[in-house]
């Protein structure tokens, strides 16, 4: 039983930080490292490309809106081959950074409003994920679970992993219930132990409804930037391994 | 006797345009794209990038300070470590849109206030160049002549293609008189051919002294964001190949 | 009979301009300037601030998303306490020019994609015309008709001035025509001119389905930044003025 | 007695934050506001502006360079006529916030690398304290201690608030000693208090050369932004009144 931990990293600007990345790749197999649109910037993406190196860990780009003020947060009304094209631009920044310092790009994902925009819009899935399929045909897609992104992939040859997250409540259609639904968010540790578990035992998750579905997850997403985020994320790296679970990179998980 | 005509290209910003790049594309044979520091954004560099594949000319990134308001022309004092990782992430990005539109970058060259720094500065000169050899050692290095950037190159194995600049004036140690400096511009277009000729013929430009001094160069830049500019490069051009000269991408030019 | 003539000026932004400002600038009565966000810097603030006080003009804050890639045309999803900020942050900025140059600021709009949705949506209009009406009591809102702008400046005791897009259709509730719609732009001089004096004569306007509705409308909007745009906006103001009309500032034909 | 209490604020932007605004904002007399340049952006304005008139302390404009990647700490060779517009930019944007939250702007101050240059150029100084001059010529300017400011000041009829940094060494000229040197950063804080003591009760700073010289400070610089700075901070503000010493916001010491 093995099963990747990845988290958002390098999401700090300039002179800001934001999260703990230091302690939190020291928990992750996996890294997804922001490229400069919606946070990160080049000093920041070398820093973190090179700890991802020394710590042998996947090295992914999260590629967000241009929207640094925003983080990435607020949709935006970018034609598509505007934003095909902001896309390759960030895959192509970190892939430099990662050939200077010797770690080869593994995966992306989406961030925030283009993340939850990617996932919902078949045409933009195709359009976006075609782009990162010109750029590398080698490179996973990172996603929560996203009928979109997997057709789009899947049409044009490339792997996807996805993502469980703990700690968010799910639909019937394995679908993230939207943040701002009553119970939409999981607080509770014990809780998002016992999800976890569930996930590596029955590989499935319980429903707002109360009904379990199958998630075909192989990585779970880790946060960093709450207080004690850190010291969770550890607890939860433990308990995983508790269940003899192997944490490994995603990489060596999805198949070609 | 072949030579390479070169410019700064994708000199735009979102809605804003620099320069008459399609007309000028069509009298290159190798093109300088600004990869959204000081000009260009994700857009324009990919249709620049396409346009080059079109035309068959050679691509270079051309990077530059970030600072679009002051287009790159203002020093910044920028520690070296960050400044090294503003140029990977430059080429970063331009090699993307390459990768994805199937044209391989050949060259980079620096931009501005940086160019002119990283040209007077050895050690400068040396951690950038040596950036750029850990991002791609087969790429050129494109430059007006400078022992900075000559001896970096030579020590991280990069070749450098000189460049020279028809309608500035040059000092006994072949590099450019300072703009300010009466004399400096060369604004007669027929002293300007005289230049190129002379440069063809013999390998020699006339310094503001009047002393005949070799110059290395295998490419001379042209220019495209004054008034009648692409009217002068069309002419320059028929000039060249007036001389016996064939215009040849950089990247067949300088042997490895 | 009076009419302002209005224009969106200091478009540029860095080394890049935008429209011919200064040709403009001698035909209008009134600039709407733009304040750094979708376009425009502080030094073409500057500098178009003061060709306003030379010329005698009113000077208007044009204000945008925090878009210059996008120029200010991309929908964003931005908080509305947030986006009243950006409003008085941009309306502040303008003003500090104009108290330094010793000329008076008289009215504000809002531009493009803010433009057209504050229009739309009386909640955001109520929240964003009450921030102008805190940060200055006396400006005038300058805009196409919109009920939505009308109401929430009737309460919150601001002036409006309607401008008159002469070369854009409208429909019977005297809203523009959306530009993708056939038959929404108008690019035949002489139907402009057309336009104009019916405004001029009747005060109304012919919409697409051929009915003539009234326009309030106490300014004509010009255009600077497509080709041949200024010669036209020549042509139109001597046409409004053989019509007997005098160009006139547009604070000067606001009621209070 | 009474001395005034100061510190740099509203130091975050977007979704990032420095140092702990609101613990500090409790402490001070007066507040020195970032302006969206070197860090801050509208929403942020607003908040910080807001919290200054609640708590009744005084509001001034911290004005820096465009750069926001670097915090305004990075020299950048700008014209000064381009400068003096950056700065009545950030002027009038904190006024506009001022105007609308009904809290009068009082000071203004320079930060980070354009501080350290217009404090030690008269000619920038000239012109730039000339720019905040006729903006309002009621501002006060809050300084360490700078010829060159104090005589443009002069010469512009603005007043002059001098700012001591107890945590840093002084030369001769009551100048700061640059970071760099050793001994420049004070870190002990029982030495940080005897030397607010000794400004207290004698006027004077003892220099690194052991020299007592006269500093002619009103007001006292805390620092928000490291760990523990706040606690430090309420120490010392409890350390001031128990010297006898009334904390008032700097418009009331300084005398037209």
């Amino acid at each position: 039983m093995r099963i990747d931990l990845n988290a958002d990293l390098g999401e700090g600007f300039g002179p800001w930080t934001m999260g703990e990345d230091q302690a939190l790749m020291e928990i992750v197999s996996s890294a997804n490292v922001a490229c400069g649109f919606h946070a990160g910037d080049p000093l920041i993406m070398d820093t973190t490309v090179r700890r991802a190196k020394a710590l042998g860990i996947d090295l992914g780009a999260h590629v967000g809106y241009p929207d640094l003020q925003g983080f990435g947060r607020r949709a935006m009304n970018i034609d598509l081959p505007e934003l095909a094209a902001c896309v390759v631009y960030q895959l192509g920044a970190l892939a430099g950074m990662a050939a200077v310092v010797g770690h080869p790009m593994t995966h992306m994902s989406f961030h925030g409003a283009l993340g939850n925009r990617v996932a919902a819009d078949p045409h933009m899935a195709e359009v976006l994920v075609g782009a990162v399929a010109r750029f590398d045909p080698s490179l996973i897609i990172s996603s929560s679970s996203s009928q979109a992104i997997e057709a789009a992939a899947d049409q044009h040859g490339l792997r996807v992993a996805t993502t469980f997250l703990a700690d968010r409540a799910y639909d019937r259609n394995c679908l993230l219930v939207p943040r701002g639904t009553p119970g939409a968010v999981i607080k509770d540790p014990a809780q998002v132990r016992q999800r976890v578990a569930q996930l590596l035992q029955h590989g499935t998750v319980t429903t707002l409804d109360g009904e379990a579905v199958k998630v075909n997850a192989c990585s779970i997403l880790l946060h960093g930037d709450t207080p004690g985020a850190v010291q969770l994320a550890r607890q939860l790296r433990s308990f995983i391994e508790g269940q003899g679970a192997v944490i490994t990179p995603v990489s060596q998980l999805v198949r070609s």
